[in-house]
């Protein structure tokens, strides 16, 4: 289903009103009828010979993914890439709100990054459980990795976004999605070998 | 294979001398020999009963990849994005090396980030000639990403690592590897909500 929704939003903003399965199907390699049966999961039903009305299709995909609501999240580490995600405009649309974020360098802490607050890494805790937050993104040094991922899970953290190289160890209760870059870059490798 | 090395560097850091096919293929949701059949590719021999001596197969995998020598890259956006991966001190270690920056903005042109030369975007196609760079990484505005991905390509781009959501539209020659962060987010709210 996420992989559905980039082709649909380029398509909405290409200004079409409409959207069959096939032309999804086509662009992400897969069967029409896969496509059919995943997207009816939403709710929504295509029109004959038309497909998909955009718009339509758009918010049911988001809703179901919930980006509808909001969902609170801290970031841990305010590095580089850390401060990126902070300022990252894209994330509003989705309903994903920074409400925090955490690191151990005093010259970061007290600062705002893109409005963001950062806290001292002692306050994670507390702090997790005093605001209810569920989702944490994790973009700490790879040595750090668990041991945050550690903290973040006994202090009530539900899902975690791994933007170290680290494939953390984490309960059947806790999701993680991994957003390693390096392996991105690998496969760019690859790809780019193959044809030399 | 890509996907291999994350796993196969963290076996690694944790100072295991060898490492199995069936671990990777357990950490990894693969069948072993589907794992084994892969690595064969890279030249290794795993040793019975052992599994793979750990450094050389790092090293194996990452001169398949062809990390072992040095890949000229320009980034092309330099945002927040953009000079979070300027930053990222990771690359290093792939053989990557960020050679120069392209913006519109004339207050970050001639500022460099993280020791990278921020230029002028007028000057990209000559630049790229110049250098002879292959390897681009695309940090601009979605509304941009086609219009500098055509020029890229027309200056001699090879290889896009493409950071917007923006499908590009791209010749035959040309390889793109799309690491949308939404697709990641999505993902991650999927995993939660399956469990809520």
């Amino acid at each position: 289903m996420p992989s559905y929704l980039p082709i649909i939003r380029q398509i909405q903003r290409e200004g079409c009103e409409f959207i069959s399965a096939t032309l999804i199907a086509q662009e992400l390699n897969l069967e029409p009828i896969q496509v059919r049966k995943d997207l009816s999961i939403t709710g929504i039903r295509g029109r004959p010979k038309k497909g998909y009305p955009v718009n339509e299709l758009v918010s049911a995909v988001e809703h179901f993914l919930g980006w509808s609501m909001t969902r609170n999240a801290i970031v841990v580490g305010a590095g580089n890439m850390g401060s990126a995600l902070m300022g990252y405009q894209e994330f509003q649309l989705h309903g994903l709100r920074l409400i925090a974020a955490f690191d151990i360098d005093p010259h970061k802490i007290g600062k705002p990054i893109h409005g963001v607050a950062v806290l001292a890494v002692d306050m994670m805790e507390s702090r997790i459980r005093g605001f209810g937050v569920k989702t944490a993104i994790l973009t700490v040094p790879s040595s750090e990795a668990q041991g945050i991922a550690a903290t973040l899970i006994s202090a009530g953290i539900e899902g975690i976004w791994n933007f170290t190289n680290v494939k953390l160890k984490v309960p059947d209760t806790v999701s993680v999605q991994n957003e390693d870059l390096s392996s991105g870059y690998a496969m760019l490798c690859v790809m780019m070998q193959g044809r030399e």
